[in-house]
């Protein structure tokens, strides 16, 4: 699955002409593992802050806060500006997973590799722990962003919470357990499942930045675009891996999808048909952003990390 | 459990010298109904929407948001500036009770005499509706208080989020789950549980509403130790319910204390010993509004109201 574009982000380290998105991610990854660290310490009752942070230390891409402080810098704000939300991003990600894994959702025991929240601390515990960090977020952008105007970070709040909330990501949630086991799902179905249960929070997470940098309507419309596309590139790119990648590849288990009898794009499109969607969809993503010329390699960079993964 | 001081509440309408409590409170309560009324439309997905609906319009006494309005009216602020906030409180409180209804939890069939949320809607659907609610709730007053300076805004937002949180409500109710069962719990950790299970979520109504009108922090600190004491009163007496009311008057199980072998006020200080210490505190609680007059009475009638209660 890897797309031609994708050959220079293998570049060596030493050719300042080619962008190098490995050393790009690990520096930006490096310090949201930092910030994301530093956000949560170990306070009486000790169970609860142990649950938050060993899902939310648990590793995974840190994708959607890394979209957040390149887009912010992108629209010529700093990485500090955005830290919170970029941390309240991961929080919020990490909130959904803790929720969808329990016995009454998807019931999962496995997820990067560990065992889910559930299984460690108990059901009860899990569903506090993920409205601990579903809380925490919100109050970690309002408490903790610093030298942004008030008015924009209650911007950011709203748009955050409409992407998570019932219009967004839970919203997502219900329709695709309604669905399950449901032989007539209609390919449209499927996608408002995933612009909201997936699309949502990534099109957030690369506005927020957009927002707390103060990018003007015609810089957040083409973000938005880039950000839509490229969600749906990772929920299909997501959906092929269920079905080719190893559960060693995933850190959980692998061909879910299908033993759930889950509609996916594969099971409209075949394999090969959603690969080359995935990479129209971001080739159309990466479109939005000719404009800004070698200032937007990095989300350039990004959107073909999408379709390069195998995990 | 009539105190003297809440004669006066009982007053007709004629009587201008008397604040009418019962007229004020359904005044309050109307206004708080039809804006939690406007504030979740149903769209699809429906079921999401109709759950949230569901517990949010299912009654109750508005208390924290009625709080938080009389507060802000206290210290020179509207009725609207708070309103948005008023309605996030309730949502608050609604989720938490949605998630500890769940059998993982404390498993409760009924709530204010209606099935729970996910005795009607299944397990999945009201972990979503309670995530939902939350998410609703920071959204809200981020996108909907007008005519307050941003940065208070921000200010409440964070404040709520610490109220609810680990350092909050969640955090009281995984020590509430760990001393179930423990006939060792100590007077210390009951408060403990209390002060943040309840406690928190009283008080930030209270403060919130301050701060949205822009109160000086003598009063922020005057206010805050009022909400301490007509909480803790609070749950003194809603201990004291569980043991002497009847299911009809609770419209939720009553004994269930007992039952769960719960450490409760009356456990460590018997009835009558509990009843003086609920009042004692609410004595307390408005010896601090004293300072403010006539224009404090909405609030002593409420502190009065919390110990006259019997359901």
């Amino acid at each position: 699955m890897t797309s031609s574009a994708n050959q220079g982000t293998l570049a060596p380290d030493n050719d300042p002409s080619v962008f190098n998105l490995k050393h790009y991610l690990a520096t930006q990854q490096a310090q949201v593992e930092a910030a994301l660290d530093r956000s949560i310490t170990i306070v009486y009752p000790e169970t609860i802050y142990e649950s938050m942070r060993y899902s939310l230390m648990a590793g995974g891409k840190r994708l959607r806060p890394i979209l957040c402080l390149a887009t912010c810098e992108l629209m010529g704000g700093t990485v500090d500006m955005a830290m919170p939300t970029a941390c309240a991003l991961e929080m919020i990600h990490t909130m959904s997973l803790i929720h969808d894994d329990l016995p009454a959702m998807d019931n999962d025991d496995y997820r990067r590799g560990k065992l889910t929240n559930h299984k460690v601390y108990g059901e009860d515990i899990a569903i506090l722990a993920g409205d601990g960090l579903l809380t925490y977020a919100f109050e970690i952008i309002a408490d903790q962003t610093h030298n942004v105007p008030a008015d924009r970070v209650l911007r950011v709040i709203a748009r955050l919470g409409r992407a998570v909330g019932a219009a967004g990501l839970v919203g997502g949630q219900v329709v695709d357990l309604e669905s399950e086991g449901n032989p007539d799902v209609t390919l449209e179905t499927l996608n408002f499942i995933h612009r909201h249960k997936t699309g949502a929070l990534l099109e957030a997470a690369v506005v927020s930045g957009a927002l707390l940098a103060g990018a003007a309507d015609l810089d957040l419309q083409r973000l938005t675009r880039y950000a839509q596309n490229i969600g749906l590139a990772f929920q299909i790119v997501d959906d092929v891996l269920d079905i080719t990648a190893t559960q060693e590849q995933l850190g959980k288990t692998a061909g879910k999808d299908l033993q759930a009898q889950k509609a996916t794009y594969p099971s409209f499109w075949g394999i090969d048909e959603s690969k080359r969607q995935a990479e129209h969809l971001i080739a159309e993503a990466k479109a939005e952003l000719e404009t800004y010329g070698t200032a937007a390699q990095p989300l350039k960079a990004i959107a073909d990390f999408i379709t390069a993964r195998n995990h």
